[in-house]
Parts: structure tokens; C-alpha cells; sequence
């Protein structure tokens, strides 16, 4: 699903990398297109038609570009394209995302912090995404004693928060077994049950540790010292807040993919980045972290770590070349095009 | 209000430069004290007592230090230090939240960011402090299907909005004419209107450029570029990640106040910091955070701007003269105690 901006440029980078490592592995992906978002919109009136959520539900895995575009903001709020977003996070029930923030040692430079705040970042952001206030009901504008209210509602169960916490010590498990579990456990009841969750669910994995903080200290934190952290896991307010902060952490928003999985082994992939409509056409956004979803695609829907490593390894070697899209080109760089970042990766691949 | 941790000897300092300021200004303040989070629930049982109520209520201005402290960690929701907090900004009607957040030339090593990305920085961060999640109802954790939920409502009406938008923008005329509204419009409610009545209120003030951003493209804003903020206003959520966040921008939160007020000119006056329990006691905290709170109590209580430039000139001088507390200092400056800097900064009054 291309969507908007440069979405069609990007994925279609990505597709020709996914052809290209499974090619004689066995594993051969057969790719439908799918409208969503504004692309949805001008071509079937919906950011979410029926037909896409068809096709959704029937793939294993859905890799999609970015959704959205100016031309898009007048109109009515079922039809704008991140509609097409909720949508199908909705549909497929992907209740986890996973957005890792990494910085490459590369691109050190790209990032406002100081060197030896980021050097060597890792943390993966483990945000819960069909939840809390995004779907919560009751919620709209209504009208108290003569004023128009607007009011939305936050909601967790055990059984949502559960799963998302197991999702979290999980990932840690692979990593640095460390989760923090972000909340407002000092203001809202909501936090209080998550808290007391995500305690629970931590007595099933004694190897890792887990900590609790409020959503003002890690916003905080991932400021002053980042490589305190290890896995986060939070609601879906404080996630979509924190996972973004943490990605600008990096300055290279355009190297991050993340993963949303259900719990069927289903998977939406996509880069953490927007649709850039100012760059769109011009063939010189950074396919890579598209690329980098597809990675995740193979890891997380087919099981194929060994194909997200070669990906991976290839992202590597095409830095160490010293190839940059814009967004990431200093003036030692050599600045290549979208296609050409993609040619380059076919070639190691 | 001293409250817990370092909150005696910080606001001890603040007393005595309000005292040496105001001499022989024909203002002179009348000090009372009041109990307020664990100190007030260890004296009198309850973090908000009712002595402390009547006290505030009929006070110009309330300086208060900290509160909390993990002796309190397990004690009933209620009784919690914090509780003090909530209840008295709620008691008194505090719904207007000025936090600056500024990078002192003389410290712009101490910060985790580029020296490029925040030297001269000056943001002014307005959040709403008496409505939304905070004080929303319904809330609290029922069963539902047989499982446990927490919920949590936010809500704001047309008024709330307005008001805050009011104080923003009075606030951006003194600055430099722009205010950013951060809301999460593309997917709650709540921030539709936000947005609408801000749209609104800004026609009362041609001369101020408004703009709106998402909160999460606000947090990633606030790391990549946060020169490009003037005032930034928003709800009460948002406003405690993004504030923390923004003052921690700084590398010294040790240096920032903030002031809380309420429509009939009475105000609380703390610093951005919390009650550092690990440091209480060692008379190594430093009091310039809310001594430069007690600057913007004599602003916005008093109407005596040309007292608290006084007294923010005066924390200019110290900081010229190399003198540190251990959160601001680096090899080449001097440490000096907590009273130390207090002496210093009566010397220059
Ligand atoms: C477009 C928007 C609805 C979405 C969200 O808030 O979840 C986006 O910010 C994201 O993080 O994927
Ligand atoms: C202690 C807590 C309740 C409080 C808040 O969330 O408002 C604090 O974080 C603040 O920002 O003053």
C-alpha cells in the first residue's frame, strides 16, 4: 500500500529489495497493490475501502509507505487520510508497534544531541496502538450548560495491557533485558491498572528487569541520558508522544521502520516517518527505512530473521559506501537519488 | 510552603532574597507558613490539610518548594504527597501554567543537545493546569466483561479553552508574537475544539502569529529545532511531557521556575524541579530555581516587574562571577552550597 507524498517512491524501492533477497530462498511473496489514505480517497471516495480491508485481513503482512498530503486537510474527518491509518490498525487488530530507534554510527552527526549522548543508541519503543484514547468511547462535542464540551475517553483491561506488556519482555529477551514501563500511575487510574499489569506480567520473566516511570521523567530522560533505556513499553498516547521524540533522537528519521503486529503473526510494516508531500515526485526521499520495515516483514510475519539480517547487513554496507539520500547527506556524502540508494542495495543483496 | 525533600532549604533561600529585594520598596511582604505533601501529611495526616487551604486561599501568593519522597511511595492514592499539589492548584483555581524554559549563556555547556541547536533558547511553555485527564470525570477502575478496567476522561469546554488561549496569547505580546497550539486534533475530540476556540481567540490578536502542531511532531520539533518556539500553549497532559521535556533541553532544570495562576491575580509559585530526596539535607540543592520564582511571584502577584528584573539580573551577576551549586557546575567553576549562593545573591540586592 504506496499511499501519499512519497510513499509510491519508497515502497516500490522496497519491493524490488524484498524480491530480491528471498530470490531461491524458497520463500517467493506475492505482492497485491492496495489503495489507502488520500491515494484511497481520489480513487474510491474512502481512506479505508472495503476492498483494502479485504485484501488486509487475507495477506500475512501489509508494507505500507506513508499516508497524507495537504490537499487532504479540508476534508471532512472520516475521510482524511490518517483515517485510513486508524482504520486498518483497527481491522487487523494490530495492538503492537514496534519502533526501534537507532542511531547508525554513520550518521552520528545528523543528530542534535552530542555525540556521546546518542553514540551507540539502541532503544526499542513498544507503544500500544489499538487502545487507550484513540478508540476509547463515549467521546465527541457536546453541549453542558450552554458551552460545547469536547471529550474523549481513555481506557485499558488487564487483557489489553497483558498483552502488550508480553510483547515488551518478550523483545527484551532478545536484547537487553531491561523493559521500563512508562505511565502517569500518579494521575490516572488508568496507569494505576498498567502499573499493576505490567508487575504481574513481569514475574514470568525473572531474567528481566523492569522499571516504572512517569511520562513527564521519560520525556525527560530521553533527553538527558537515552542510553539509559533498554525496551520501553506504553499506552498509545504516551507511545505515539515518546516513540517520535525518541526517533528525532537519532536526527535520521528517515533510517527507522516500525513494525504493528497482531496476534495472529500478522504484521503492518512501515517507516516511523511522515509522507513528505514537499519532497514527493522528486525521487529523492530515503528508501531505507521502508527497507528496513520490509526487514521487520521478514522477521516478524514469514519468520525469517536470516533475510531481515541480510537487509539489514546491506543497509550497513551501503552507509559504510558512504551513499546518502538528502536527509541524511553532509558535504563529505555523496548524495544519491531514491532509485540509485535502491540500486545499490540490489546490488549487494 | 517548603514542603519535602529540598524543598526547606531551597525556599529558605527565596525567602530571604524576596526580604532583601523588597527593603525599603514600600512593599513588605507577610510570610505564612503553610504544610503541603508528606511534610503536611507526616504533621497533620493529610497532604492538603485544611489549614493550608484557608492559608492559600486568602494569600496573594504561594512559594513552594517541592513535594514527595519514596517514604510516601506506599501510601494510599489520596494521601500521596502529590495529592497536595493537585488539591491545592484545584482549591485555588490554577488554571494558567507558565513554565520558561531558558538556556543561560554562562551554563550552555550543561545541556545534552548541540550548542548550536539551543544557545539563546527562550520558550515559553503555557499549559492548562485544572482541566482535562487530570480532573476528568467519570474515572477510576470498574469490571467490565468480568475483567478489570481503568478509565479516565478528558475533557475541556469552550471557556477552559478560551482563557488559557488568553493567557497565551497576552503572553506572546511581551515576547516575540507567536504562539504554537500543540493538540492531537487528527485524532481526539477534545483537541478539535481546542483548536477551533484557539483559532478563535487569535482573532483578538492580529499582531501574534498562531500556529497548531501535533503533539507528537511537537515532541520530535522540540528535539530537532526548539529555537523555532516562541510560546507554545496546550492541555494539561501534553503540557507536563512537553514542559519536563523542554526544560530538560536546558541541561539545568536546576535553573528553572514557574509560576500557576488563577483569574483573580493569586498565584503558586515553584520550581520546574522535583524534591531531589536523594540530595536533601546536604545543602548542596540549588535554590536559584525558585528564587527565580519568587521573581515571577513579584511579576504576576505584585505587579513589580522591576523587582523581579532585579532579582533575575541579580542570578545573571552569580552566574558571572563563576559561582556554582553541584547540578550547574563544571570543572573550571566554583561549588559553592546552597546558602552560599543565597549570600551571594543578597550581597548583589
Ligand atoms: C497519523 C496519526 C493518527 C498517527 C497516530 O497518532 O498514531 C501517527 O502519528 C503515528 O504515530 O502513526
Ligand atoms: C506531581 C505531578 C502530579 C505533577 C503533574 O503531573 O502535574 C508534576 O509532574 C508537575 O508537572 O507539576
Amino acid at each position: 500500500m504506496p499511499g501519499d507524498g512519497i510513499g509510491p517512491e519508497i515502497t516500490e524501492q522496497a519491493v524490488r529489495i524484498l524480491e530480491a533477497v528471498t530470490e531461491g530462498t524458497g520463500l517467493s511473496l506475492n505482492f497485491i497493490p492496495g489503495l489507502i489514505g488520500g491515494a484511497a480517497y481520489d480513487a474510491a471516495g474512502h481512506p479505508f475501502p472495503d476492498a483494502t480491508r479485504d485484501a488486509a485481513l487475507k495477506a500475512d503482512a501489509v508494507l505500507l509507505g506513508a499516508v497524507g498530503g495537504p490537499q487532504y486537510d479540508n476534508l471532512d474527518r472520516p475521510l482524511r487520510p490518517e483515517r485510513g491509518l486508524l482504520g486498518i490498525r483497527s481491522a487487523m487488530g494490530l495492538f503492537a508497534n514496534l519502533r526501534p530507534a537507532i542511531l547508525y554510527p554513520q550518521l552520528a552527526d545528523s543528530s542534535s544531541l552530542k555525540s556521546e549522548v546518542v553514540a551507540g543508541l539502541d532503544i526499542l519503543i513498544v507503544r500500544e496502538l489499538t487502545g487507550g484514547a484513540y478508540f476509547g468511547q463515549p467521546r465527541g462535542i457536546r453541549v453542558v450548560d450552554g458551552q460545547r464540551e469536547g471529550f474523549n475517553t481513555m481506557h485499558y483491561n488487564e487483557m489489553e495491557i497483558e498483552r502488550i506488556g508480553r510483547v515488551a519482555f518478550e523483545a527484551a529477551m532478545q536484547r537487553g533485558r531491561k523493559v521500563c514501563s512508562v505511565d502517569k500511575a500518579n494521575v490516572l487510574e488508568t496507569s494505576e491498572l498498567w502499573r499493576e499489569v505490567m508487575i504481574r506480567v513481569s514475574k514470568d520473566y525473572p531474567e528481566v528487569e523492569l522499571s516504572h516511570m512517569y511520562v513527564d521523567n521519560a520525556a525527560m530522560q530521553l533527553v538527558r541520558w537515552p542510553k539509559q533505556f533498554d525496551v520501553i513499553v506504553t499506552e498509545n498516547l504516551f507511545g505515539d508522544i515518546l516513540s517520535d521524540q525518541a526517533s528525532m533522537l537519532t536526527g535520521s528519521i528517515g533510517m527507522l521502520p516500525s513494525a504493528s503486529l497482531n496476534d495472529k503473526g500478522q504484521g503492518l510494516y512501515e517507516p516511523s516517518h511522515g509522507s513528505a508531500p514537499d519532497i514527493a515526485g522528486q525521487g529523492i526521499a530515503n528508501p531505507l527505512a521502508t527497507i528496513l520495515s520490509a526487514a521487520m516483514l521478514l522477521r516478524y510475519s514469514f519468520g525469517r530473521a536470516d533475510l531481515a539480517q541480510r537487509i539489514e547487513s546491506a543497509v550497513n554496507d551501503v552507509l559504510e559506501q558512504g551513499l546518502r539520500t538528502r536527509d541524511i547527506c553532509t558535504k563529505n556524502d555523496q548524495e544519491v537519488s531514491t532509485q540509485a540508494m535502491g540500486d545499490a542495495m540490489v546490488a549487494i543483496l
